[in-house]
């Protein structure tokens, strides 16, 4: 059994979140899911609907996959010590982190994408990159591995992310199975990416 | 301003409800979500994570949209008249009804499905039909409109109904926005289902 810390902070975009969580919702043997933040009560999203909080990011925890959602809430993110500090020191621990959309600013800024390859929201790339001065950030891909980093596409993306990392961690007939039973028609080509973000000019 | 219902139950599926609010959200000035349920206390998912509660099924209100998310905790709601009046006396007054995979099973035992065109969660199909008898159960549809009733196939097609409603209700420019924002490979074709359910043998 494998815990997820799935954290969450004011104005976290909604599908970032659930999209994953549906994914590994699929296999409650294997994946035990929590939602953590760093205040107690209800957390509104971007789209207004409020997530309940089970643990704190100042509970003395350790989780197997860290999960970071992105969202209009990743501006005050950036700049928020404590939480970058949390995601910083529990990456160090953790099997896989993985981060969907603007999520990777956040990674970024916590010195986790340093000298590592990844993606970001398409439409925000030339915004967020600058949060990772020494990362590979890749223009096309649904998402990106680099090793133990997962680093998704905008928004949808998170879920065939989440379906890469379930194949990983569990075998493509899990992956395979979860699609199915969402009625998912899955994107299992990293490098697909309809939403490629175009070159500066 | 439209007001949205999104009801909630426990072990309600999070990518039924939050697909769907994904793409609403994308309109703050268009849309105003409220969460409804029977109780106040946060409601636990089939997945575990918990969504707080805006407003109650006991409230005076009126809705101009109502989205029932399915999910395992169906099997109760099917059960629990005090819901299943909710859902029918609202839905009599809402512009338009909509519900993601399973939540079918409510509609129909609400009887909003009597004499309607409808389809449900294609690996569920045969177990959830019996709830609408006088209903014209669509065994390949990702989606169905029968006038104001819309209603999903499994999980992930919600998000492809709710562009539909979106593409009605503000046009198709706001849909193809939307699925963009969300870098989401849209389905716009009600009758491609991958996932269609076979003829029961």
């Amino acid at each position: 059994m494998r815990k997820i810390a799935a954290l969450i902070f004011p104005r976290f975009e909604v599908l970032d979140l659930y999209g994953p969580l549906e994914m590994f919702g699929m296999f409650p043997k294997e994946f035990d899911i929590r939602i953590v933040a760093a205040t107690p009560d209800p957390i509104a999203s971007t789209q207004g609907p409020r997530t309940a909080v089970d643990q704190l990011i100042s509970d003395a925890q350790t989780y197997d996959l860290l999960l970071i959602p992105g969202g209009a809430g990743t501006r005050e993110g950036v700049n928020d010590d404590v939480l970058l500090n949390w995601i910083k020191v529990h990456s160090e621990t953790a099997e896989i982190t993985a981060s969907i959309c603007t999520g990777s600013a956040l990674l970024a800024k916590a010195g986790v994408l340093d000298g590592r390859s990844a993606t970001t929201n398409k439409l925000a790339f030339d915004k967020m990159t600058p949060y990772g001065p020494t990362t590979n950030w890749h223009r096309t891909a649904r998402w990106v591995e680099d090793d133990d980093i997962f680093t998704a596409s905008g928004v949808s993306a998170g879920i065939d992310m989440s379906l890469a990392v379930i194949e990983r961690l569990l075998g493509p007939k899990a992956a395979t199975d979860a699609a199915l039973w969402a009625e998912y028609e899955r994107n299992s080509d990293p490098d697909h990416d309809p939403f490629a973000a175009t070159e500066k000019t």
